[in-house]
């Protein structure tokens, strides 16, 4: 038995390495189960040591959201990446460098980019056209195939761009009031895609369809016609995902650990080591009045955490200071120097600013910004 | 002449290091018209490098927000550091090392801190009793005379712990309506030190206090019976000490530029690479009806960037991508590829996500977290 307690002396990102094995395997099997291919997003963790479960598991592709994250994972063995954000044209060098290595996918959404690479691409790239499926982020609205043929043809001017199909990303789940709209939405997604499919197929027969966010991903089991999903923060979960239905409470895989740095008994708060610079200022609204949550209570074990603490909640957050607000028996549960554990709200952007990882088992897992 | 925007690959946090003399040398000079030691927070910079432009100025003394930074810049030759949070006690192995090279400083606000560091510490540190002036978010009330009065008793019992008096932290500036507010906050946290100070010189004859936020320090011009002031934010200022009136536009000495990577006419809306792990989730409301800044846009120029631009804000960020909302006019000026220029809406938050700053001169600046 590990004794966590004794290892951790500031906040520190915990990992529940079997949690996260399993978060894998079954959004593994969810996509064998709908013949489809899983091309999981890495920007969630951005670590090649977790990259390599995905791998021992048989995955071969991968999506990530920076040049720099293509690179440190191309580096780390990874032959098929596609970089799901429109093209920065800025980089085309570093795009040069690695499209003659590996196979790199690209996104674009307009011709001025699909000429910029015509004239300026060394090696061939697979192109994904960005359509817009009701989240009004980027892309071509899914329903203006005039515009889309037109990008589709202009792509055909040059050897180095093959048009490899399209790409959707249903980010509008997350304002959705319920699981009917995470339904909704995801179904005018695959209707759509599933439509450009039928009208570009005859030209292009090998034309794939691609779609990803872990709310869709994680409560919808209709994928026809989708040939990859790519969801990202599945790996790991937090409480926005367990809000909106995602994962229940035992699939959210990370926990921060952070000191009790002082005690309002008057106030009934318990000050973390804890700020913006470690969780984010990410937050959910947790009531009607505007209160922010930016993470949920537990205790942290020997060798993990336990269930979530009711009676208290991540209230607010400056630069290196936590505030979490709780009952008198929350607050009397803990003193000075005692770790308490907070479920983050969005464990991207806490994973993105802890650098490094210790799993459950007292090890720690380096990232690409460690 | 330079041209950063030949420079310029990816999201870039650039600084003006001109605007940034100018802002260090303006609040040295008011300090020293006040007869109080600047004694500024580098939380904000993180930076040896940018220490150096104080040092070369005169400042000896400077508070930090976590251990690793005390240690970071006593390397880099810092001799007397205030650690301006309550004490995280698992470190204390780190403030035993610390302590043992530099005049190191601590914060405390606990009976339970102080038996702790009875026990624990090594060698001698200073002592400052975290009072709290109205901001709630740690302290002992500085009306509480009696509880303060136990924590002075008891640091008397050991030879280590050196009581150099009281330290608060007037953060509800934030919050201020208006710059009235601001000077009445800080007349509040002026006099409630110094009559803790009228109290306690009796015991002690050398008791200091200490204040620090930038909006105060910025504004006023009233620092009577002050010993040091602690602004961290004024070396770079951004848009919301703009809003607070802590500084003119011309003063903020940062900008976020950041390449166009989609435009989409139907919206007046330009996306940028820069996200949320760029400029941190941090924002303004921009009217009453909820709708969220997170930064104002400018122009980058051959060697820096142009006022404020109307017409346009950075109004919503994913993890990498950002959305600008624009006028016709806006919108019609910006193409793929083309930089864009955003002052941040928290500059301590974009500089600690961003790790490196380019000087408008193109040279990089390391810091801590590079």
């Amino acid at each position: 038995m590990q004794n966590l307690n004794a290892k951790i002396i500031r906040p520190t990102f915990l990992l529940d390495k079997a949690k996260c094995i399993t978060n894998i395997e079954s959004m593994l099997a969810k996509a064998q189960r709908n013949n489809t291919r899983l091309r999981p997003h890495f920007k969630t963790h951005q670590s090649a040591a977790i990259g390599a479960w995905f791998k021992e598991r048989g995955v071969e592709d991968i999506a990530v959201s920076s040049m720099e994250m293509a690179v440190y994972f191309a580096n780390a063995g990874w032959k098929d990446i596609t970089l799901a954000i429109p093209i920065n044209v800025r980089e085309i060098d570093s795009i040069n460098e690695l499209a003659s290595k590996i196979q790199l996918n690209l996104v674009v959404e307009s011709q001025e980019t699909i000429r910029f690479l015509q004239l300026e691409l060394k090696h061939a790239v697979g192109v994904f056209i960005k359509v817009d499926t009701g989240y009004h982020r980027s892309g071509v609205p899914a329903e203006a195939t005039g515009s889309i043929c037109l990008l589709v043809d202009l792509m055909k001017e040059s050897d180095k761009l093959d048009c490899k199909g399209f790409l959707a990303h249903t980010g509008h789940n997350y304002q959705a009031a319920d699981q009917e709209e995470i339904h909704k939405n995801h179904s005018r997604t695959l209707l759509a895609l599933n439509e450009l499919k039928d009208v570009f197929r005859k030209d292009i027969p090998e034309i794939q369809v691609s779609l990803g966010d872990t709310p869709a991903c994680s409560i919808s089991e209709e994928f026809y016609g989708i040939d990859e999903i790519r969801p990202g923060n599945f790996v790991f979960y937090d409480i926005m995902q367990y809000v909106l239905g995602s994962c229940d409470e035992n699939q959210i895989a990370v926990a921060m650990a952070c000191p009790v740095i002082a005690r309002n008994i008057d106030r009934n708060e318990l000050v973390i080591h804890g700020g913006g610079v470690h969780f984010s200022k990410e937050y959910l609204e947790a009531d009607d009045e505007g209160t922010k949550l930016f993470g949920s209570i537990v205790r942290i074990t020997d060798n993990g955490w336990s269930e979530i603490l009711g009676g208290g909640f991540l209230a607010s957050l400056s630069q290196e200071h936590g505030i979490i607000r709780c009952s008198d028996e929350l607050f009397d549960e803990f003193g000075i120097g005692d770790l308490i554990g907070i479920l983050p709200v969005h464990s991207c952007m806490t994973a993105n600013l802890m650098r490094r990882f210790m799993t459950t088992e007292g090890e720690w897992i380096e990232t690409m910004n460690s």
